[in-house]
């Protein structure tokens, strides 16, 4: 009994000092990695859907459901500039890889493409026949791949940044396409869709690199 | 009124022959980019919420309202497994910057690390009080900033990839956590908020490259 007593004291006794070693090891881990809330950039008069880094890490671009688009500095967390144009609420942005342009899909069928120097929009692109929810830039920067919902079939487009003409539409999926992204090396474009599948595109003429 | 005629005439030769020019140089474009659908991949039973390319481009992860992330081999367009565990709708994915993990955030109110070698889970970070619908790797792949919707002020954590313990609650958003990005150097994390603010938290201890 005494000597059952002393193994069950041993054993207690071991995984006390266990979980203290995991507490300790997991707090140490822990205060290596400070977090400390630096700026609050507000301005949005409506919920903020979407933000994203420039390439440098010196802008920020968020998009709002308050229909603008604004740009940051990281730095001094000040409002660079506010970009008016879309007529309703923005769901997605994404730099161009240079860094120079950002396109911004809008509730309002519109993709606007936008100066990131000047603040100005520069193209709009308006033949989706709903709302545009993710864009992606090819690694080149040539190609703007848009996905949104549809009723004509249009859920998803191909768009050139040179000349901001329609490429052509990626037909295919019968329900709205939530999410684009490309390969890293630009060949592929990948779309995810409500109809439950996932297409792969095999893209021509798109490089890797500028 | 004959001259004016003919100034007219000029005029509009002068217009038809830019929007020929104008429509042949876009047509030309749109034929240097080819895009054809190359693979179907179905396997989902539900909405496919965000696809990710790993960093080689090999493999395809994919988060569906159908409560599992599959796994597809951008080659061959077949699936390479389905990683079950969560509980309901998986509205994120991300791969490590190595390739090595896979994070999903989901309806369920946990994010799941899963191994891209095995498809096993190997930790499951289940502290968020609501789902969790963004997150995001620190370039150095040791924090998992994950954003979602929250009911205790926690919409937003950061956990330690490596041990599975969440490193801190960062607290001040007082609505939901609609998406979270690390800048490219590490160093600041930026979450947007449907309580119309933007913040920058600052980490330290966080490197920018492994």
């Amino acid at each position: 009994m005494r000597i059952k007593n002393h193994i069950t004291q041993i054993t207690l006794t071991a995984w006390i000092a266990l979980c203290l070693a995991v507490c300790l090891f997991s707090n140490a881990y822990a205060q290596t990695i400070l977090a400390t809330e630096w700026k609050n950039l507000s301005g949005h008069s409506d919920d903020v859907n979407a933000v994203v880094f420039d390439p440098d890490g010196k802008i920020l671009a968020s998009g709002s459901e308050d229909s603008t688009v604004k740009l940051w500095s990281v730095k001094t967390g000040r409002e660079i500039g506010t970009l008016f144009g879309h007529l309703s609420a923005v769901y997605t942005v994404a730099f161009s890889p240079n860094g120079k342009l950002l396109a911004s899909g809008s509730d309002d069928k519109t993709i606007k493409l936008w100066s990131v120097k000047t603040g100005r929009g520069i193209r709009m692109l308006s033949r989706h026949s709903m709302m545009v929810s993710s864009v992606a830039f090819s690694p080149d920067g040539k190609v703007l791949a848009a996905g949104g919902s549809a009723i004509f079939g249009d859920a998803l487009k191909l768009w050139s940044v040179k000349t901001g003409q329609e490429i052509r539409t990626l037909s295919g999926h019968s329900d709205w396409v939530k999410s684009v992204v490309f390969s890293p090396d630009g060949k592929i474009l990948a779309s995810a869709s409500g109809d439950k599948t996932i297409k792969l595109w095999k893209l021509e003429g798109v490089k890797s690199a500028r």
